[in-house]
């Protein structure tokens, strides 16, 4: 039986297993396991094949209601906003829904509990927008997940008193996972209504009721629920009498589609075909403004025939100049950029820069471990970073020293050497396997572990032995 | 023979001929006729043919040196900047090539007289960068020749003291017309040096003598003598002892290229596709950054080639969401916004809104002139507006209160109703024909008289009569 | 009879009497003239003893209604919005009073005439903010009087149609001259309605008629009327059936008190102060926190004495280190900054750099005129410029190149050396005789010239003789 | 013998002493007792009479130099950088003063351990800028001391390596406070150079060896040692052969001073003798700027002399409208925005609305805890907020929500009305000791109950009985 438990350091009899772990250890594996860990008992295989992107699925939780407790409750809220400076808006909602009316009543500054508690008891939902930038089991969660959707995890959390309901019914641009934590809620889905709806890229407007039609599924969701539904699926959620609800969606795969992918290719390769090819950059003819253009649609002309079939021939010309690998790198540079710091648990920290110790000797301030050629080294997770090519350079996207808190410091990356290039590309296919320093492929020794110290420095690599006990 | 007066306000005996010329009048005609005097006695179609786009064009000018000398003088620009605040750097420059060094000497604040005649006497040269805005020939000629072109007119001049060269050698990104005033120069031309520098997108840094190869064409320029030169085309110039120079440059078609049309094209068809077929908003394969990024070109697996067939299939169908109509509008709106006003001759003024008095009767203000169903209008100019879908609605673009100083003021623009569409559309197919209101193509009689009340108040239609003496 | 000609430019007999005026003229007795042209027959010193900051003064035209014709017409207007470019709420208000609820109705964008009477039509108040800019006749009489009350010279132009009031009742900040031009006008003025709205530094918001008491003065105002009052007097005005109205006021003392020059001031004292006393730079007993503040206000405690004591004693040394010439040449910079570009009548002209005109010779660009030790200068005008000490340095203040739109260019200054700063003083205070350039106050004969040279070349200075017919 | 943990959580049995004295507990005393430890076994009266503002203090530790220790460390700065995401120049600056240059070396993004070890290696000087924000034990001692200085506390760490120096000579704008932590350093400290830079409001420039005279003090600070200089006096320090150096620098009463007061109680007082004054708000006589002004300043005229007079016995008025309460109140309002958040121990918690809990019965949260009539109340520190008139209303600042990042979030403050001023008023009078909310000085008694929740849920009052075991 899969478990994952998001909440305590690992005890020392689980670190001598995790270490053996580690040395084999799969990052995408691992966020895998998350979510057989979230869908369970159901097979992820089977999800995947009849239900994302297609339609919802409810995985009822029976009796063993606890299995999301150690990720978040009312008690835990209270105290993460004692602790923390949480502001409205920027991290907390307080949201309403009477008598078909939305309204956000949020007001400014920070999210005490006095007034947090005052709005719940005036009916109001409390929405927590960035719990994993405060709660360490949802950014465990949240973190390994990443890895294996290689896409930016969201999660907000919903509080709501007995008998109300915070939001109106809408569809979202996400696919949706709801996890019911305490309480309950009586939540009804519909189908998008449109073609054009479907696996929408923008999220909803507010919706009234008699826009959505009748539900196709009806559900009391309890403690330890499932409900997973596809971006463009409209929803609504509300709480019965003398009950609230706590509950957290995790949502995935916003603007991770093939429209995004061509967004980022075709473009590139228009400019491509621009700069290479003359005909493109041929002055359009003088006469174009007298033929073409809405004002002349309705003439049938020789001349407008034409210059259609001429556009349409340099159109088709683009695609020889795309590149789809250069495309994917840049969906795979924005997930640097938007990714939650890697998770690194005690035995990881131990074989990476973040365990090393500092001695002092005579005023000189040394690190006693040193990489040498024997060292062997493999990628912290399969998608730390990601080499992309552009501005007519090689860089190295990462996203170790990412905050929790979203974009809340400038992207990281490292410029390097088109002759360094096949290094990154051996780390990255050789993952989860080790590599020795000396093996990586480039003529010059000391360049070998010049480049793997600089990896190691911006913590980007572990080493097979823990630099923590080193002399 | 060909004859343009660019400076003196027309007198009353060309008065009454202009008349009958503005009723069949045709502003694309007049910005030809411009044009045909600046290439006289060559003809225009000929240059186009084997010269535009292709190579330079020398045209002497023999006993007729005084045919540009209404344009510009020292002496006029003596006066322009003492009765105008133009400012260094925003209005002009000041320059100066020595021993291969290139430097702009620009101070801040005003260009006054007495600085300006010290960088000359320095043996620097001046460059003024929109003669148009304060120079009335220069902003006839150029007002014309942008509705023969329908693209921005540039213009530049260039003083330069005896002995000298203001530039390094470089090529433009405007196809160029030099037109010498006074004194005389010495030109050299170079081919592009490779296809990619053939009809460039941009302009190039200055060159190095050695880098630029041997000139195709050196020729001295004196008063009346006119030199062709497509973009990419190298040049330098230098004055010799005793004489100075002074020229203007007129500059055409810059941005006005195929690649201009299909980046307006391109994204829009794409957002189209995306829009209207869900194909392209599907999520991408989970495993996509394990096989396709620039880390992984070297793998020559079938889920690469798997993977770029998929997208080469999406890309061809985006051009049957493409409408090069609106792609041409978008270049035709960029256009109203670059425009100089247009030159209305007094004759036209008494035709337009410009030319209607007031009078004041009971503490009323009273304008005589009324638009009814008999009056009969048309364009002021054939290109003086754009219809454009855009943002979901339809939009009359206009110029007609633009500034002689580029961009000074916001694009300007009118919503109107589908409907009313075809009004812009006959007006526009008509021209240079006269059109009465009663016949536009619209059921609506009282629509008829607010859409032409609408653009005769924007300064966008001539009447057939004129409105000043009306009672 | 005092006569001021705004309209015209001056025929050739009048010219050779302005040439002599203009050898001994003086540009504040100018501006003086100009107001006594406004208020005539009353005598402006009478005016400043009884009127000026005290109450409201009603001049009644009777058989002279033409004097203020030539500033202003209606039909003007008409002219002055086809032929330029004014924009709403920059240059143009629409505003109503009806009901007693005043509106503002500004559209955005070029305030054309057709919209404009479609306003005035409806019963709206047309206000022009700034005419100067626009109306060269309205501009010559500003930049008059401003060298008269040394400080911003505003006027707005109020077009209203019959029957009705544009605006509620309310004060202003400025000293306020009424000038009826067209039409009639009824108007009524009310007293302060506390000490502390008299004289007040900003205006008034709108009142309703039972927060004003009794008007003081109900007056009709006829073509040629002029009506002052002081600020802080509360005035209202309404047209009558079948009457337009068109008046201009003319507003001047804008932050013009001894306040603004306590602003000025006093802060500079202060760190006068603070930089060579210690005394003011010790530090704060540390217990003054729980000794002063308003928590402790009632507290009756001798520390609290003893503390306001020596407060008191630090506060007096402060004007030990006050400079009032230095204050008032703040103003006077701001002046500066303010003011219009100075009126410059033909004669005048071929006595400036304005008046320079240019030779080609062998290519070389000359200006004939040069300035020798003979030459006799003086300023242009009498407060032309403003020799200002401020950050650690020596300026020269001038507003000859200011634009008629308000701040449109930065604010020009030149830097001189302590040493050169006689030969400003000299110039200032020997205003409006000529000095020759030999007997300027400083030691170096060469830097005589140069310093004549450059205050002649920022237009600063008048020549004794012509410089256009030099050769 | 003064002891101040500040490194450990407080053990149970301390934590009964702890609690008798919190309920007499003075935080101004707190922070006099860590004033204490810093000078111990030096008096701090005397302290204050001799050497404060005066001259510099040295105190050699001796036997005991482990009093610091407890701090910070070299490997506690190791640690602090790996777990915190710590910038170059925003946190660190990396430093180097050699042959007579000081280079400030930082590179942008994070500061990563390698990268600064790599610099030490180099000879580089590391400062951390705020150590307060990141180490506990710095937060703590600053967070006591700012109650007992009622001003920012600036902390700064420098760590040097052997043989060096990493700043030149130069003065601070500080009362700086010395605490060698490890290693040993010699330091030089010299006067200041003249009476100007006596107390100085700004740091000064870098000196070179040749400006700054001979040192008044020389010694060799070993861990443990204190050295104490004012601000102007000028210092400099560096390390020996084969030892390191770490201190912290405690710097304390930055623009405190007479001065700062004086900047804000001269302008309020001008402002508010402008607005009741009618004789500051008169126009300036016409003639000033022909009189006034530094062009004017050698004519020795009555009328310059009649208006400096005039202006004096304006000026003299100006005291009769200042207020000494509410300029202390600013200084106060500053204090409150620029500390760190009250240091808050668990005893004081539990007491407080931080030591909350939540109970949820029937869907409903609730706190256990409710303030009643008898509950007794008191100031969390004697310095956590300011009751401060402004703009109008009176307002209560307060700094319990600040962040240990300087100016973080938004000034926090709550207006209040001026019948609850005295609640305020008295709660600030009667700390340290409790007062119960029957007793609060306000006629309505629902209202005391209101106010005192208020202050109470802003973390502002502590009970005198613990709020976290209440049911």
């Amino acid at each position: 039986k899969t478990k994952t438990d998001l909440e305590t350091e690992d005890s020392p009899q689980k670190s001598e297993k995790h270490e053996k772990k580690l040395i084999k250890g799969n990052s995408i594996e691992d966020g895998k396991q998350m979510l057989e860990w979230m869908l369970t008992p159901f097979p992820v295989e089977e999800f995947f094949k009849k239900f994302w992107e297609k339609k919802p699925k409810l995985i009822k939780r029976g009796d063993s209601q606890d299995i999301y407790k150690s990720l978040l409750s009312t008690e835990m809220i209270n105290t993460m906003l004692k602790e923390n400076y949480l502001e409205y808006t920027k991290n907390i909602d307080i949201t309403s829904y009477k008598d078909g009316v939305r309204e956000t009543l949020n007001p400014e500054g920070r999210a005490t509990t006095p007034s947090i508690w005052n709005y719940y008891a005036d009916g109001c939902s409390i929405r927590i927008l960035n719990p994993q930038t405060f709660i360490p089991a949802v950014y465990k969660m949240n973190s390994k997940l990443q890895e294996y959707f290689h896409c930016m995890i969201g999660t907000n959390v919903y509080l709501t008193p007995p008998n109300s309901q915070g939001f109106a019914p809408h569809y979202d641009d996400i696919e949706a996972f709801v996890l019911q934590l305490e309480g309950a809620k009586h939540w009804r889905v519909y189908k998008p209504r449109s073609p054009k709806e479907n696996l929408p890229r923008i999220s909803s407007e507010n919706f009234s009721q008699d826009e959505i039609g009748e539900p196709i599924l009806e559900v009391k969701l309890e403690p330890g629920d499932l409900l997973y539904f596809p971006r463009g699926f409209i929803h609504q959620a509300e709480t019965v009498e003398g009950k609230h609800s706590l509950h957290i969606t995790v949502s995935v795969y916003q603007k991770t589609s093939y429209a995004d992918l061509l967004e980022a290719l075709v473009p590139a390769a228009l400019q491509r075909a621009i700069n290479s090819d003359v005909r493109f950059r041929e002055g359009l003819p003088l006469n174009i403004h007298q033929v073409m253009g809405i004002a002349f649609s309705e003439n049938d002309s020789p001349e407008r025939t034409a210059m259609r079939e001429k556009i349409h021939s340099l159109f088709e010309r683009i695609f020889d100049h795309a590149s789809v690998d250069d495309a994917v790198d840049q969906i795979g540079k924005k997930y640097q950029i938007d990714a939650l710091p890697p998770y690194v648990s005690k035995e990881e920290k131990q074989r990476t820069v973040y365990g090393e110790k500092v001695v002092i000797e005579d005023g000189n301030i040394r690190c006693p471990f040193e990489m040498t050629y024997e060292t062997k080294i493999k990628l912290l997770k399969a998608n730390i970073l990601r080499l992309v090519d552009e501005d007519e350079s090689l860089r190295v996207y990462f996203h170790s020293d990412n905050s929790k808190e979203y974009h809340e410091y400038e992207p990281t990356f490292m410029e390097i050497e088109e002759d360094d290039a096949p290094v990154i590309s051996m780390l990255v296919n050789e993952y989860p396997k080790f590599v020795a320093v000396k093996d990586l492929p480039i003529d010059d020794d000391e360049r070998k572990l010049a480049i793997a110290t600089d990896l190691w420095e911006k913590g980007l690599l572990m080493t097979n032995v823990s630099v923590t006990d080193y002399e």
